[in-house]
């Protein structure tokens, strides 16, 4: 939707919700999708917001709810008696269920559970088992799967009596009498095949399928390696249990990458883009900062014991926030690419010391210029030995900072840590305690050649 | 593939290779997945993975060659025959071709383009009229369009006939006598329809489409917004001339995270995960390092400025890395909430002045924290006056870092550069030239009263 008309329509509902004018309200949202229906919302004043959503049936509410972002959702969601919210759930696709039942106070929760019909109920507490990012927990139970004996044209008549409940059809799953996943057919497939043949003798066995307990971020890797549109999920058995389809996991992609973001910026909790609360915000960024903190203290305390050169040689006091500042600026860049080459799943354990030895000579190669401009400058306005000692300094500023930036990342991952975490404020911090040391360290002991 | 499995595997075929046993290495290779083909061949050393590519027929060869990396994929190409890439090239699909093509040497290029099937060589030049990062650029000229007219029973023959081309349907266009989009009709509508019922009276009117030339960051977020697999792509007049599937764009996903996450460390160009040639590495990582070199010395000249404030009070030296850093991290972390809103296309441009107002207020909060805690350290160990003015300045360099972080991106947008480029050196570089006068600014203002 373009942010003009958009600008239109909200001035207008604004303005028909003041009037309390519900069918012209109504009249301007209908036939709009879903996700548009919800940016409006969004960008109502909060009183209008709540009103105009509870002018909605509940089919539309369904829809619109799941697009609403997490901050604007929870908010409204509040505001709705249990009542409502049943009605809401009962509409939802288990999986979007599951997210709006988990989000609730658990009284809330266990009153809307209670009102849902049982099957839906019985299913949410069934997805409601499982960690919410695994491939369980972004699972939904709307799927179609035929015995293998079930021929093509039972299998069709099966489909058009599921049409209703089952919106995305891209697979049929074929399971044996056990229930284990044994293959699949694409309805591509279905429609040239025999109507009379049977589903084993059409299907493709070679059934990619992933665990429950997996992790998301594996399953999008799972995706985006096999180019798939939809996964079935199984148990510990091989039993069909569930299916996620690339929607989810195209959401599941932009919130890892924005977590891996936050978290190399150094943002404790995933801050939502529309997050409202100021302290939220604050308490989210504070961890860092002050691990920060505490590390410039530990500068200031290796800066104290340099006191002596620092006033022998007043110069090397003006070139301090130069060597920290290359040595954190090269040392994010070398970490930059070995966190997203592990969160890809790019870069495997093997290739860790490959990964490192490439990074040196890429150091080798930028600190080396760096720092020969430098000596350029500076012997040219000041003196050539100085230039020499700054020069040795930036390379091997610059050598520290990468070997830093991309082990501490691998390291974290030999460990089990996230290495997006330790990709911004604590790689520069140590990149500023041990850059420091070591120009410090070489200004003093060529003190006598300066 | 597991690590453990594939390390197996790679090791067979590096024995079988040097033993040139051809018909064991297909052995163990077929019946995998194009993508596990690659991940091998990519693990291999040179010579062998030449030598199993060349055993390759060339449909495999042209369903593993797309799923290598750009950097094997480019080496290995460059060592084939014209003969050879000709062959692989007529079994791809037309976007995936046309990428291979565009990779070529201008005369490979032709000598390919002249010797693949007719058909193929037409839809190639079309596709490669389009720039590389639209919409144009990354569709597929394989779709299943019918015109209105058509019945459910006929589009489902046609199905059967094209079943071969296009391997993946979704849906089916609908078109009317101008080759004008009117509507589309996903697979499981056609199942459930009436056999004789027109096309035109099943279809879904409402279809989402975009233009060639909409950027594919564009496309992607209108995939996630509106949960879509895969997209119809029109041309000015409104006439189908493509489709875009959800694979590819789970693709632009992950690389335009990638490249903004590359940009925000201040990596030039894209650098491949794998990338080998440490030069082209260095080049792409040195222009950011180069600018905030150039920002560094004006940070030297700036503390020059105040050599005799830092003459007189030798102890505020020990603070400067500690004022840089808090600086650079506070605006590290507006900047990439902006950043990322905006990649996402969640950060309209009437949400500026909001978002300012609110990192400005987060900046007080975290600012009064972290000034109050050195204060306390400060006041403890030296003495209170010196502690103030160093709470202060932490304070007023935290602000000024996120109004910065946080406008630099925005404006940028308004002038239609990417904000990814200047969320990483670029504001720790401002940050560190303006803190530091902030900073010996207050020291220099209060000299008498520490």
């Amino acid at each position: 939707m373009e942010d003009l008309d958009l600008k239109n329509i909200i001035e207008d509902i604004e303005y028909l919700a003041s009037e309390k004018n519900s069918r012209m309200i109504l009249n301007i949202l209908v036939g709009n999708y879903p996700a548009d229906v919800a940016q409006i919302l969004g960008n109502l004043s909060e009183e209008n917001e709540k009103y105009v959503f509870g002018l909605l049936d509940a089919d539309t509410a369904s829809d619109v709810i799941v697009e609403l972002d997490d901050v604007s959702r929870e908010k409204l969601v509040s505001e709705l008696q249990h009542e409502r919210i049943s009605e809401i759930v009962d509409e939802m696709e288990s999986d979007d269920a599951t997210d709006l039942v988990a989000e609730l106070p658990d009284e809330i929760a266990e009153k809307v559970l209670d009102a849902i019909d049982e099957e839906g109920s019985e299913e949410v507490k069934e997805l409601l088992q499982h960690e919410e990012d695994t491939a369980g927990g972004i699972m939904a139970l709307e799927y179609v799967s035929m015995p293998e004996e079930t021929t093509v044209d039972e299998a069709i008549e099966e489909i058009r009596a599921k049409a209703e409940d089952v919106p995305e059809v891209y697979n049929v799953y074929v399971v044996d009498k056990e229930g284990m996943l044994v293959g699949f057919l694409p309805l591509k497939n279905l429609i040239v095949a025999q109507a009379s043949q049977k589903l084993k003798d059409v299907l493709i066995a070679d059934v990619i399928s992933v665990p429950t307990e997996m992790d998301q971020e594996e399953v999008a890797n799972i995706f985006r390696r096999y180019n798939l549109v939809s996964i079935p999920v199984v148990d510990e058995l091989g039993r069909l249990v569930g299916r996620i389809t690339v929607d989810d996991i195209v959401e599941v992609i932009e919130e890892e990458a924005s977590e891996d973001m936050q978290k190399m910026a150094g943002i404790a909790d995933e801050e939502e883009i529309r997050e409202t609360s100021v302290f939220k915000i604050s308490f989210g960024r504070l961890p860092w900062l002050l691990v920060g903190f505490v590390g410039q203290l530990i500068a200031a305390l290796v800066l104290f014991q340099f006191e002596a050169s620092l006033k022998d040689i007043f110069l090397a006091i003006f070139f301090i926030p130069m060597m920290m500042a290359m040595g954190g600026n090269s040392g994010i860049q070398a970490a930059t690419i070995v966190v997203r080459g592990i969160a890809l799943g790019e870069l495997s354990p093997d290739d860790t010391f490959k990964r490192l030895s490439r990074e040196i000579r890429v150091s080798l190669v930028n600190g080396m210029v760096c720092g020969l401009l430098l000596f350029g400058i500076i012997a040219i306005f000041y003196n050539p030995s100085f230039g020499l000692v700054l020069a040795l300094s930036m390379l091997a500023v610059i050598i520290n900072a990468s070997i830093l930036g991309a082990s501490i990342p691998l390291i974290l991952r030999r460990v089990g840590v996230d290495p997006a975490i330790a990709a911004g404020p604590l790689i520069t911090t140590f990149n500023d305690i041990i850059g420091l040391a070591i120009y410090l360290g070489l200004v003093t002991a060529s003190l006598q050649y300066i």
